[in-house]
């Protein structure tokens, strides 16, 4: 018998397809919902079922809960998958799930609500016993306060929107001078953004790493951690190219923080798939979020570990324990994740179209997640990622080559895609030796 | 530095792809060699060089030793890669191979030549202390005899082609009456199909599970096992569906057979890949016979212990030593493969033609080596193979449940494939239970 007969999963493209998998395996039916710009899409011509839940526009399909409940409730779906993005952390959709009798398959709707608000995340996590970059106590009111901080903590620092995500409403100031016109700025553009001005300081890296670390927790008080992520390499706030193990950080490094992290997170009674951000500089780590939902480049995480997180997300939402502890999580070898988009990969112009050849590379250690074949439509309104491009090896050089190897195999025609810039990004020292920073991949792109 | 600056693969398909990637990932530069039939095949495409050996049929093109050597030393490649089937196993070829100053990718000549003799094979084996099955010393010379050694061991009785493979000089004397015919009828095959008439033979197992062990040599002394594959699944002595560990034997069993094959090969001498075969049956290992190359099925073992096997074959070939003993290899989950060939699921009639859509499944634990592509014509001059899908669990079923969901996922179309046949087998309950034996096959698809 399978944990649930029948999951609706509120979502697209290639998160759909990989939630569908996960389901497929466990003998659990699945749930497609589209826009009507998505009809001829993979996720849904893979489904079980398929229900239109709105015309092409996020805010009336993707995000139009009333229609993915009342998708759920009429296909007779138990529990719903959010995936990444759209309403995976939106607390109100997961309350309006579980009002309506079904399963969330994500944290609870409290929990969501917290770690949502950055300020709230931060001080509870310091309460827990996480380490903080150092920073404000919380909202900083005005620009006097702002500036009292920052002499505080020194230049630079960084100001940030509370309510913020995807770089919006973040502005950096590098002397004393600069803070007032950065909090302003930063304050304005919150307010635009997420319509709440709320900003905070921090001390501003300025080399660190980005470095985030999987959890799972079930609802019988187990939380056990599945190791780091990089994903320094990151592009206007976009992670482009992702590592597990993380070449910056020790084993031992990764050991003391995953301890510090499953004991915080057993205090919280967190449930669920989850991961904490942090940056990385010189030894020391510094929780800046937390996400409360499935992450992109979790392939990397399964692929070292051997652990399908969608069937633990899965098996957790439906009142499993995990069954096993940290002791029996071992890390085999190296994964990376190359996230393939449709855009110029020399302008970064979105390049919607027909795809004309589509022809996966394969082989040993190569793992594609794409919801795109030929002969498909790639849309212009939604995210451009169209395949997530992932190798393990046993080692990194390895695991580099074969990536290397497997991009140049990938037949893809009729959208311009990543794929030349990340075969540049394989081929540089900078990221060869594995000693790069989050302000690596903005040079290397500027300097071509 | 590379260990090769270029390498000739003496093959088509799949296999020279499977080479290809190998070299790729190490830096070393490919020439595809081709008939005039595949020259819009996939290993030519995307190999470095290519060079035309031939027309269509095998013997004149991918058996074609000195258009094969001329090929080699026109490109200056330094090494030749043989592949399986074809030339693997040719003593001569690989004597021709070395007498030009070229590295021959496989055992040496003699050895070739050695286990090429099924009747020296065994003798050999027996006598670096390796279980046979109960049987003749050596050649049956006539019915008299035949009589006696099936008196002496017990009906039923295997008579066998001491030149022999794929079924071809072998015959079954059920009871002491059965031997005189089946003897006349087995030498009358063996002369005809190898010029050779010699036969022997053993008792014939009436339920036994085909378990081979693969180990890799290094020019310095070292042979490791890489564990085992169950291969008991075959129609016609053709293998159809592998799995990496068998689930008819134990952890011990496997231990104890790797450190009589890993002694054995180790006073033996050999070098590079190979595979030794056995019948199991009631905790008896018994060997049958070795292959003196790369198999088919190696995908299997390579997704259980992670190791890349025609990147050791080229290492050890380049005189590297092996670099790690037996205890640095580790066995994790499980793995299947399923061969889809391009034939009718229930007659097993060829099916060559054009492939009209092919999208590869995809997804974690997913490999697929293949080298066809939407748009290519199957030509039928060739092995059926299409395509080989392999798949990764943490357990058994976890692996059987991915497979299923994969091989629903494959898009193939414009030629008929055994991917129904597969997903037949996945849902028996004889499969399923792991308690099959090389009959189990037959009889599965008689039942139909």
């Amino acid at each position: 018998m399978p944990v649930f007969s029948k999951i609706l999963i509120a979502n697209r493209g290639e998160i759909a397809l990989r939630v569908q998998r996960a389901c497929r395996e466990m003998g659990i039916a699945t749930v497609a919902v589209h826009s009507t710009a998505d009809a001829d899409a993979m996720h849904v011509r893979l489904a079980d079922e398929s229900v239109c839940i709105g015309p092409p526009a996020a805010r009336d399909s993707y995000l139009n809960m009333p229609a993915l409940i009342s998708a759920a409730l009429i296909t007779g779906a138990e529990a719903v998958h959010p995936g990444y993005g759209f309403l995976s952390e939106n607390a109100d959709f997961a309350e309006m799930v579980e009002a309506h009798g079904l399963a969330f398959i994500g944290p609870s709707p409290t929990h969501i609500r917290m770690m949502g608000d950055k300020i709230t995340a931060k001080t509870t996590m310091a309460d827990l016993g996480v380490p903080l970059v150092p920073g404000s106590d919380g909202e900083v009111p005005d620009v006097e306060a702002a500036k009292r901080v920052a002499a505080e903590i020194g230049c630079p620092v960084l100001i940030k929107a509370a309510a913020g995500g995807g770089g919006r409403g973040m502005k950096v100031a590098r002397t004393l001078e600069e803070v007032e016109e950065a909090f302003r700025t930063a304050r304005a553009e919150a307010g635009a953004a997420f319509g709440n001005n709320a900003v905070y300081i921090e001390k501003y890296l300025d080399r660190p790493r980005h470095v985030e670390l999987q959890v799972l927790g079930d609802n019988h008080g187990n939380v056990v951690h599945f190791g780091e992520r990089d994903c320094s390499l990151q592009r206007r706030h976009q992670k482009l190219l992702e590592e597990a193990g993380s070449p910056g950080i020790t084993r031992e490094e990764r050991d003391r923080l995953g301890e510090i992290a499953t004991a915080a997170l057993t205090k919280f009674g967190y449930r669920n798939a989850g991961t904490l951000e942090f940056l990385y500089q010189d030894g020391q780590f510094a929780f800046i979020e937390m996400n409360t939902r499935l992450q992109v480049e979790h392939p990397v995480t399964e692929m070292v570990t051997g652990v399908d997180l969608v069937r633990e997300q899965i098996r957790i939402a439906a009142g499993e324990t995990l069954g096993y502890g940290q002791a029996d999580i071992s890390f085999n070898g190296h994964a990376i994740e190359c996230r393939i988009t449709a855009e110029d990969p020399e302008t970064f112009a979105p390049s919607p179209g027909k795809v004309e050849v589509f022809h996966a590379p394969g082989g040993l250690g190569v793992r594609l997640d794409s919801a795109i074949y030929a002969g498909y439509r790639v849309p212009s309104h939604y995210d451009s990622l169209v395949a997530k491009l992932i190798v393990h090896g046993r080692s990194r050089a390895e695991a580099i080559a074969r990536m290397r190897r497997a991009l140049e195999e990938f037949a893809l025609s009729g959208i311009r895609t990543t794929i030349p810039l990340h075969l540049r990004i394989l081929d540089d020292p900078g990221f060869r030796s594995g000693e790069y920073t989050i302000h690596w991949l903005e040079n290397f792109v500027a300097r071509r």
